[in-house]
């Protein structure tokens, strides 16, 4: 796993060790070329150029582009989750933790590592390495799922299947990934928060 | 383009002949093939087979891998947009048009080629046949956004980015060929009241 830079006990934010910096960045330009090309096109070398670097020397960081996949996909889902617990653990009203939901998602999915979250490869990872993707997915989707019911039962939402509707909420974003195109005239914060809007609204009594 | 069975000149349905009707069959056990394996892991033996042809059969039909996936996009765009053509000229409120596009969406979604529609696979596709599907789908957007805009002129929508909200709507509605399965608990028909309850709610005043 890659260690995510965090608070120290003063807590003030810890620099990145230089290795996890590097391995960050080889991870972005994997992603954008992912989505540029497609997974099946892009090549080890590809990603390399893209990260300034030569492949020898990505090879000391990631064993191959199946590992690249893996480590998009479980540090983009770790950021989520890491969020969406504190998020959880906020004194807020149910609609305010799933508007702060909507955005951080929406933030994760358009700038962290360009929707590598949403977009599990099934076809392209090994069965343990899926297993684990898949367990941190459906953690975070439970979230969705209790802070909707905590809504419903406060009685602040109106009656609704709990588990489509986050499926829906969750789809919505996962689908930014898809057509989002930076400079494309809406800023990710623009769409968080339009998003936030729409989605928190048909929640409502 | 594959003709899509018509009602005659006396409206009564007309039977589709019969090599549209296997045409058809293919389309639906390669979407479904495609789905469970992914595309690139997908071979036209794996296609025959599922549909219970010799390859040499089926290359009587389709001439490769990448034109049954161009066709399998083709005619479930082809349904969807002939479908909310026929629910844009209805004389409805813009609130039930809505929910009728969204219905309509996602059963075509989970009942016709499963979700090809909303998978463009844009690195698998050659460019002028790309650039026809991106064409379809965007016509359709047009008709979501246009029936958004109808909406708030008419004063039973909020006010609200029409482009950003018609984008979360259909998100969440393509995003349901990636979790639904069948016999999974929820028929289409309760997922596509539960989808329209919820993201028309969201748009209301």
């Amino acid at each position: 796993m890659i260690q995510i830079p965090r608070e120290g006990s003063d807590g003030r934010p810890v620099a990145a060790p230089k290795a996890v910096v590097r391995k960050l960045d080889i991870l972005r330009k994997a992603a954008a070329a992912f989505r540029d090309r497609g997974y099946a096109a892009t090549s080890v070398r590809d990603i390399a150029r893209r990260a300034g670097m030569t492949p020898g020397n990505l090879y000391y960081y990631f064993r191959d582009k199946q590992e690249i996949l893996y480590f998009c996909q479980d540090y983009s889902l770790d950021v989520l989750l890491r969020e969406a617990r504190r998020i959880r653990r906020r004194a807020l009203r149910a609609d305010e933790k799933i508007r702060a939901l909507i955005r951080s998602q929406v933030l994760c999915m358009l700038d962290e590592l360009r929707g590598s979250a949403g977009h599990i490869e099934f076809h392209a990872i090994s069965r343990p390495r899926l297993r684990r993707i898949i367990e941190k997915r459906d953690a975070y989707e439970r979230i969705v799922r209790a802070v909707v019911k905590d809504g419903i039962r406060e009685g602040r939402f109106s009656t609704c299947d709990p588990k489509l509707v986050s499926l829906a909420m969750l789809g919505a974003v996962n689908w930014t990934a898809r057509w989002y195109r930076p400079g494309g005239g809406r800023t990710p914060e623009a769409i968080a928060a339009a998003f936030a809007d729409y989605l928190v609204r048909g929640l409502r009594r």
